[in-house]
């Protein structure tokens, strides 16, 4: 049963609510029309008019058993940010810049504290990209969910001016590789994290992750590229191809981003590796390569450019790395 | 987890989804650039530039706990009929017309047989109403979602001239109400119907369904006006305001699309009402109001006209029924 079965759209009008719906309401550019309480948000298209072949990109995720862990530890305030980073990253690899958000929040029963969290995580994520939360559900369907359990999911949609669409097709091999670090997980391996924890003290400062606890380290959000990517925009740099290092790691990440027939070189010890990544490997036995096939392992997003840009890049994105370079034949290999 | 994070796109690729897959291909127009597999899917907004100010409106919602009714008869085929005209509807009440969908399936555990049911229908569905099934995600969260429980939400976008947008201004007192006939529960009230056939054999045909049975009267799917509706802007018939009849019934749904200090009175017996929602309330022992504030009563849809378009409105569309008219003072009133 949703709210609105319960006559009520507690998702959105409840008192206890007032402060997340007011940080919704200044996520409200100037281009929306109605937001909440309307069948569906509206947002004037005034951009696309200006563009000459506007293409509209969209992409639907979710933070997956993250959320179990922000139950566990009663920290929410990071998940909005997870959704709305990660959704930005998505369609930022094909160069669209995001437009609006739509989140999905289900849960067996919802108490008003833990809604009130995540909507406005979610609100903060959408103003720090500039883009309206214009909309979303929010359901309770006790019989679908465990006890305690939370499920958040969004829909981000972006435009990009069809000549400028990223699609890899100017990669060629000896292009360069440039990582921009992560901030831990981001929102994957979170099943596999949780089950090398199990047991273990989430509270308690870890020598082994300077001093922060495992809760800080797993909870901290998902990293938007956004600004990074703009800042090259915006100087000229061309970037071939760009690729969010997910669920399924650089392994399945990168090649979704290459022409056929090309494949990437990695080379280890040439990126920071977040603490937290070691730790989890220790913990539950996990084998180098199966590592990189189920985290980021510190490379949160992946930059391909010609080599004689890597220099200006440096510059311009102090923070990131070189990291590998484009070869003939598929596959990505650590090396 | 989700599939990406297992190493693989199960919800696009294995093998016994390919006939799913050829039928998400199947919705892909002309301006379809990329869809699966891709980060983002992307949609050129041709339509978006011919337009003199586009009004993009979006829409996101689920099927609610009817997934559950699904997965205890094993019927899954009409789930992404009620996800895609559930919001086709939603969105329509603004006078968008749909551009393209966005699906989220998620469970602890998935089979194949189910997902492949499940993408199916939303590529029928939404080939029906001419869009694409631009992307989507599928997550397996053990530990969130009970056994063999379902998640199914989705998101809608479209567009309306900013001219064109019904917003219910000119509304007046003594305007039409015109309903179009719903095909049973759509996707809300699934809670109370199953509380309320606890222990009931679904599978046998009864007298007062006309010889249906429970499981097809109440997996009925939810029904699309856009077709309908399109009829009556092609005849220039102005429809000043519409509301689509979804949880909180015709008390909640109506008096979001009527302008401040507008009510409505609903002629009781001028509708018929599916048997469905007769045995429901014999069955649960719900008053009256209560159904009209948990189910549509047969009301889907509701349009407002002015008076003297009634006749016409009827002419175009034979299954409409006159159910009330607007009256001066907030409220929704039965009478």
């Amino acid at each position: 049963m949703n709210y609105r079965e319960a006559g009520v759209d507690i998702g959105r009008k409840a008192s206890a609510l007032r402060a997340a719906t007011a940080k919704i309401g200044e996520t409200y550019t100037p281009e929306v029309l109605r937001g909440m309480g309307a069948f569906g948000g509206m947002m004037l298209a005034s951009r696309l008019k200006e563009m000459r072949e506007p293409v509209l990109v969209a992409s639907t995720d979710g933070v997956g058993t993250k959320t179990l862990l922000a139950a566990q530890t009663g920290r929410y305030g990071g998940l909005g940010f997870d959704l709305v980073n990660h959704s930005v990253n998505d369609i930022l690899v094909q160069g669209a810049k995001p437009l609006f958000f739509m989140d999905y929040i289900a849960s067996a029963r919802l108490e008003e504290a833990v809604l009130g969290a995540v909507l406005a995580s979610l609100a903060e994520a959408c103003k720090a990209v500039g883009i309206p939360l214009l909309g979303g559900e929010t359901a309770e369907m006790p019989g679908v969910y465990q006890e305690g359990a939370l499920e958040l999911a969004g829909t981000i949609v972006g435009v990009v001016e069809r000549a400028k669409v990223v699609d890899g097709s100017r990669v060629r091999p000896g292009d360069a590789l440039l990582a921009l670090p992560s901030s831990g997980l981001h929102t994957n391996g979170y099943s596999l994290a949780r089950k090398a924890f199990e047991g273990w003290n989430l509270a308690e400062p870890r020598e082994e992750l300077a001093g922060r606890t495992l809760a800080e380290a797993l909870l901290e959000p998902h990293r938007c590229y956004l600004e990074d990517v703009e800042r090259l925009w915006q100087a000229g740099v061309e970037v071939k191809a760009m690729a969010h290092i997910t669920g399924g790691g650089v392994y399945e990440n990168l090649p979704r981003v290459l022409p056929q027939g090309l494949g990437a070189e990695i080379w280890q010890g040439s990126f920071p590796i977040p603490p937290i990544f070691r730790l989890i490997q220790r913990a539950a036995q996990v084998e180098e390569q199966e590592m990189y096939r189920v985290f980021n392992m510190g490379l949160g997003y992946i930059l391909v450019v010609s080599p004689d840009k890597v220099d200006e890049v440096g510059g311009l994105l102090p923070q990131s790395c070189p990291v590998g370079r484009i070869i003939e034949g598929p596959g990505v290999h650590l090396v």
